[in-house]
């Protein structure tokens, strides 16, 4: 298997791909007299017509590093986001598209305090937190018609963590 | 000052304000090869047309019981959800509107798994996280005109924790 080392995510390394969602640096604004900082509308939610947001919740299984990683999707109605619900790391895992094929994948690891909102139609691997609790919300397009795409890479890549 | 006590958060008592966002029995939905479930568009997100749903990070300092309520707001324009990004119990605060002023108010405390989505127009306590981290994620509405009435009670409440 071919490898790839995973990186710190930070908002600067995964522009390409989406939006980071987290508490970093000053606030837009300040509410509530005071006691609370408000960092104002940080994800580019993006939605087929036909479809509209919604919050669902997803409860998935941990993995570990090294990851074994054989498929990527996209989502070509909507962005999706991923707001964990606890401070534990996950993995995330995209790729830019060449010509309808995912290049090789990037791999980051999040810091605890960080969720994610993939743009619209990035291939990225399914929610994969590397603890307990896997529980997450998701904001995705709600809608009726078929919205993912899926690609098995031939060869599966290894995930690994940082030497 | 008349006091409050806390209830537990449950997805019935909270019916009235809103939707309560938890990992609550069967998922609607068996994802990414059996790993992972997908309980489906569990909040009613309803927003004025001339705005849009955003994602917003809110950063609170923690309160604590008794807290004294002396302030309640409502957001005519859209819904507002609330996800915890850790796995503290929150403090919940809501009311009944009586002919545009708040009934007496009631409150719940969350069991730190759940998130929640109040309603548009209901009326609500300020975000009251009660330890660190302060941190959430909030789907509201995003627009340019005004989406804030706040009531002031003219005499505080206090609200205590179950004896």
């Amino acid at each position: 298997m071919l490898a790839i080392t995973t990186s710190p995510l930070t908002a600067r390394s995964f522009a390409p791909f989406g939006d980071v969602l987290e508490v970093a640096g000053a606030p837009d604004k300040l509410i509530n007299q005071g006691l609370c900082g408000r960092f104002h509308d940080r994800a580019r939610l993006d939605f087929d017509p036909g479809g509209r947001a919604g919050i669902s919740l997803f409860d998935a299984q941990p993995r570990a590093l090294p990851y074994r990683l054989d498929l990527v999707e996209r989502h070509p109605e909507g962005s999706q986001a991923f707001i964990p619900m606890h401070e534990q790391p996950f993995l995330v895992i995209v790729a830019q598209d060449l010509s309808g094929i995912p290049d090789t994948p990037q791999a980051f690891v999040t810091n605890g305090a960080q969720g994610i909102n993939f743009h619209r139609n990035i291939w990225h691997g399914v929610l994969t937190p590397l603890s307990h609790p896997g529980r997450f919300a998701v904001i995705d397009r709600i809608g009726a018609t078929p919205n993912l795409e899926e690609y098995w890479f031939s060869t599966p890549w290894e995930v690994r963590g940082p030497v």
